[in-house]
């Protein structure tokens, strides 16, 4: 059948919830049913929701699941929020945590155009988790502090540098400038470590902005984009990943999801918002609070959202970036939680090293390779002086939280 | 001083908001300060957030206000939405109640275009509120069924009819056709009453496609748009706004709104969303949740919504449209609570009369000119039949509620 099925989790009185799972199925379809003369319902059937499944949860929650036919909406994400949550979600205690779309209408959206697979091929690394670092204290900062800081962080070893995302045009770093001077210092550091650093700039601005940026962002040698896609619409990081002249990588950060997704009751899940959604629309990248920092999600949110990122599906698999107080003796917890296909992020984990961002950067790497050896980061520590540093700082599992 | 302020309720330990506050303060724009030489201080002062204020409200929670100087972003919605609350809605119970603008950034943004008295004008009634209507259980129906609903709500004396924000694009309705069909059904009755209705056609699709179906519908002759806003974005109806070439008053619909506003712990204030920023971005008429229905938002968020639409501002006034649950009983509440600078808008209320949605549409103009000549609806319903059966039906004040 060709529709979407949403999940909802909403509160109400043990007893109620089919009353009211129905009311939702033909309220936000065909209106009304049982007073309908047979004719109509006839010609309306096609069009009516369906309660899929009703589970009470506790005695004041249940989860319910109701399909929405295709013939309702156009086949965007806009449509479809429309449908399934629009009145919904100013109605009271009622979370919207999955949807479920038909196969025929999963495949008008793109996926990520590079993935898991691309984003490896383009800094030529197959066997080992990547590592990303972030600027960290750019505002106000001209183009040598940034080039200086971006230096530092390549010859660490990271694979991926990226803006910090509050980072916008601005006089003395504009988008342009930054791509000249990013590329420029990567291919630098190229030449003479052989390692390949992308850096994702900022893409931001007015909306209708965006495309032309983003294709002058390409012909400028950019790596990749940074992208705050929920302060724009998902719809728009579709467009951005569907236009042909623009194709980078495009990594979406997690900004202002929680405005929609933090709340325990209202709104919608992380793992639609930063996992499937993501996925579906195209992000090349997702970056997520990990479960260990001090801007904590608890961890099987976390895992939810990895899960929707890189489960088997049609579409490239979304890199998982697991971000927000991470340093290098987290390693070994964040590739026993998300194996070796992610991204693993730090930002005062890497600046905050007693040797700089190019020894935050290497203690990291020292921490992946001594992970996938099979040795303990105490042991691999005695050979690895930057590993050393990070341990005596900041130790070893999440017990020390790092300044974000 | 150019900068934006914003206004956060969050939860914490008493005594801790200080600290807490200085933190978000420098960990949104320059990152670190104590630590810095004097000269890169100096450097960086411009660019520093600033805490303005900090009130404990209970033991557990305090209201903290927030100064971004303008430097640290372009002046658009969103980047302003990354800055103050991007990271810091993933970040526990915190919720952005209001952001202030200085005058030079305000300016940038236009307002409504038409506004109260534009819209005023388009149907030529300066001296009591406005009478709005919903299509009803539309979804799967064909053109003659919605013309024929039109013709019955125009005939009932309504000002507007707006699309069900749940009718899409669709083979039996199309976007053009219904722009057609409803300005001939419009035109029709005008020459029969002389009584100008304004039809907002649903604007729905991708979101480059928007501005040229925008443009398309004023070349039909559309009279107004419907727009899901939330499920786009704020700047894209920014932009619907500013194009020239659009010129269409432009009715925002909440839809999906809820998902970052209804929780009270977090997300953002139904006034900054329904309010504020749907004025500033160029709404000429925001439909939110009545406080009497049984979509219900309280009072108190109402009225700060409604505040925002109307207060006195560089900007047009945006028309408060309070929605669902209403019915003609509600009318000299309404009044009372809103006055005559609003748009009483129905669903069930109009179309579940006795007499068919021409006979709602009156009963609704037969209630407001009672609350105007101070006659009480119960004197009133004595010479007007159809208001006499409203109130049969549905009673007076809130007590009964209607069926969306």
């Amino acid at each position: 059948m060709s529709e979407v099925i949403a999940t909802y989790v909403l509160s109400g009185k043990s007893g109620t919830f089919e009353k009211k799972a129905e009311g939702i199925a033909l309220g936000l379809t065909v209106g009304s049913w049982t007073d309908l003369p047979q004719l109509e319902q006839e010609q309306l059937r096609k069009y009516k929701g369906r309660v899929v499944e009703i589970n009470e949860l506790e005695s004041d929650t249940a989860e319910i699941r109701i399909a929405y036919p295709s013939g309702n909406y156009s086949n965007d994400i806009p449509a479809i929020l429309t449908t399934v949550f629009g009145k919904l979600s100013l109605d009271g205690r009622v979370k919207l945590t999955d949807i479920e779309f038909s196969d025929d209408l999963k495949k008008a959206y793109p996926g990520p155009r590079f993935g898991i697979g691309g984003i490896r091929e383009k800094v030529n690394v197959f066997d080992r988790p990547l590592l990303m670092s972030i600027f960290k204290g750019v505002i106000g900062r001209d183009l040598d502090y940034l080039q200086s800081q971006l230096r530092a962080q390549a010859l660490g070893g990271v694979d991926l540098v990226k803006d910090d995302e509050i980072l916008f045009d601005n006089e003395l770093t504009p988008f342009e400038e930054r791509i000249k001077a990013g590329t420029n210092i990567l291919r630098e550091v190229f030449e003479e470590t052989g390692a390949r650093t992308l850096y994702a700039v900022n893409l931001s601005g007015r909306t209708a902005t965006l495309r032309e940026k983003a294709r002058r962002a390409r012909e400028l040698g950019a790596d990749a984009l940074l992208f705050n896609v929920f302060t724009y619409g998902l719809d728009v990081l579709q467009e951005l990943r569907e236009d042909e002249e623009i194709s980078l990588p495009i990594m979406a950060h997690p900004s202002f999801s929680g405005a929609s997704a933090a709340s325990p009751q209202y709104g919608v899940s992380y793992s639609l918002w930063l996992g499937k959604f993501l996925r579906m629309t195209g992000a090349d990248l997702s970056l997520f609070p990990s479960p260990y920092g001090s801007v904590a999600l608890d961890k099987k949110q976390v895992l939810a959202i990895r899960d929707e990122l890189v489960k088997p599906d049609e579409f490239n698999e979304t890199f998982p970036v697991p971000s927000a107080g991470i340093h290098p003796g987290l390693v070994p917890q964040l590739i026993a939680d998300f194996g070796h296909e992610c991204v693993i992020n730090a930002g005062g984990g890497v600046h905050g090293h007693p040797d700089g961002a190019a020894g935050g950067g290497k203690a990291f790497r020292q921490a992946i390779e001594a992970v996938l050896d099979g040795t303990t980061l105490v042991e691999a520590a005695f050979a690895n002086k930057e590993l050393d540093e990070a341990l005596k700082l900041w130790g070893e599992g999440a017990a020390v939280s790092v300044k974000k």
